[in-house]
């Protein structure tokens, strides 16, 4: 059905048919340098009737420069990681480059297996969605060996990881959705976290803890669940939680996707969302928007992390050598919908 | 603070560090050929010495075929696609491939940036999911210079694109979904449907067109809708239509993702799904299954289109003749939900 000798046509083969040198062709190709409009005009006809089209393999390797980017996450089903990904790909188009969107959840051994194949020759620069799996150790192997590495939603604007990094102040965000329970009056706050207590979601979890000890609110572990950052993940930890603690008024959800997770668990147990427990989260994901009700969420800066690390791979991968090591992204910001009221009397 | 120099190790100088020929570091690499295991260490060895990284656009050169397929789709923050993605991606994987994941709406030319870049350099095979947006020519014109094409989520399996495809019946699930409603006792259905009328889901509707006639069931054009094929569209269609028209008992929503929004617009209206007013629709997003209540749905084979999509690439790829013009999956499948019920008395 198809034919594989439709490859083989050169640019040679069009310049000849074109009266014109490959360069000439080329330079059409590419919007470069100065050619005629009827030279440009036999150039395309040459090219259409050839069938031609410019390989990028080989340009890449004259270039020493392949056209794509490496986006490596953890799963693309994850409802923040496609929003995360348009923003990179918009970005990443305006540079004139690829994304190659890369699953390593999925693979067997997690991203080693992509990264060995894509690093330095399928993709000029790698950039890393940090889900607090990071293999820090082959990262830095890759970028010695010539290969930008960027690492976006770097969560701790404190701590590098000693790659070129992107981040938001996750501490903040955490902070900040609890003094907004806070000062609703809310002091029976539990909390649904979607790591370990020091894995990803740790410095949210410390923002939490902070924003209670500032109004010297007591906060007791067993109030607290460790959990799967995922909508069953919270839907199930939140029935859990809910039973156990009814004294509760309040659930401080560390992500949005557990945050919708614990939302249907409460209506499952009859509990109103906002009038029997308030729930706040974190992240802003567009469901957010669509649950019901809406969901309060503190909105990270996903589109200017997205933006950003594209922006920084580019700059390493032309050589700038005056780029900053971490790049702090504007804070995080309450948007208040329909799922916190004020506790009730 | 990334060394360019470091991409310059060759396969040569491996070789010579393990005293070997370039040809076994390449067949100890790939997993070829009979290499001894203390020579394999070697080589091995010599690679992380000098931190070598076999070039995959070398090598695609090489080879005539490189290492990716293109996945172009409408837009990857639509659930639906991830979740196609994720099993495209496996299945491209299982087959040693990558998988580029082009968003084509968001190119200025919609899709045919991408794909002239793309298409016989870059990847080796391009495979399209149907948004209902196909250039058949520029399809048919890639395919004949030699790039196997292949149209997944085809949604007519009695009409034939003219390029390899994997199709469902959505004639069929349009009918499952409605005779879903007729048998539960609705006479009163009104439609929203997710394109025009002959647009991507006429198949849908004329599937839902069909069942109500196969019952005598009457169907006038005002309780029909044809709306924006997204959440929000779901939502204004359904305040439109229900206000419109308060003797409906059901909707019949050609998608999930307007469904969604249909379920909220009830809401907002004060109607009960499914007490005072049931829902169905079609396709399955794992979102379906966590709503409030939960969808009732009817389930297209996303999974299996996925993966006969790849396969059908690969084997385009490889030069097969014997491969079928058409694939016709399984059948969709009604899943019953907590958004439909029977008709009130």
């Amino acid at each position: 059905m198809s034919k594989r000798e439709g490859l083989m046509a050169t640019i040679k083969e069009v310049a000849a048919l074109a009266g014109v040198t490959p360069t000439t062709v080329s330079n059409v190709l590419r919007g470069r340098g100065r050619v005629g409009t009827e030279t440009r005009e036999r150039v395309l006809e040459a090219v259409a009737a050839k069938g031609y089209r410019p390989n990028l393999n080989a340009r890449a390797l004259v270039e020493r420069r392949a056209p794509t980017l490496a986006l490596m996450l953890g799963c693309i089903t994850n409802p923040f990681y496609p929003e995360f990904t348009l923003q990179a790909n918009n970005a990443a188009r305006r540079h004139g480059r690829f994304l190659l969107v890369c699953n390593t959840d999925y693979e067997p051994d997690g991203g080693t297996g992509f990264l060995a194949d894509v690093a330095g020759s399928l993709s000029d620069g790698i950039l890393v969605a940090n889900n607090g799996d990071l293999h820090i150790d082959e990262l830095t192997a890759i970028q010695a060996a010539g290969t930008p590495v960027v690492i976006s939603i770097w969560e701790s604007p404190d701590i590098s990881p000693g790659i070129p990094c992107v981040a938001f102040d996750s501490h903040k965000a955490g902070f900040i959705a609890t003094e907004h329970l806070l000062d609703l009056g809310h002091h029976r706050i539990g909390a649904l976290i979607g790591s370990a207590k020091n894995g990803i979601h740790g410095g949210r979890y410390r923002g939490f803890h902070d924003a209670l000890r500032s109004r010297k609110v007591k906060h007791i572990q067993a109030d607290a669940r460790f959990v799967t950052d995922s909508y069953q993940g919270g839907f199930d930890a939140a029935v859990d939680l809910l039973k156990a603690r009814p004294d509760l008024t309040a659930l401080f959800v560390s992500n949005d996707l557990p945050a919708l997770g614990a939302l249907n668990a409460a209506a499952t147990l009859g509990l109103r969302v906002p009038e029997d427990i308030s729930i706040v989260s974190i992240t802003n994901i567009e469901l957010a928007s669509q649950s019901r009700p809406a969901l309060t969420t503190v909105a990270i800066p996903t589109a200017e992390m997205a933006e950003q690390s594209i922006d920084l791979l580019i700059k390493l991968g032309a050589g700038e050598m005056d780029v900053p090591a971490m790049i702090r992204t504007a804070d995080p910001v309450l948007v208040r919908r329909a799922s916190t009221a004020p506790v009730k009397k």
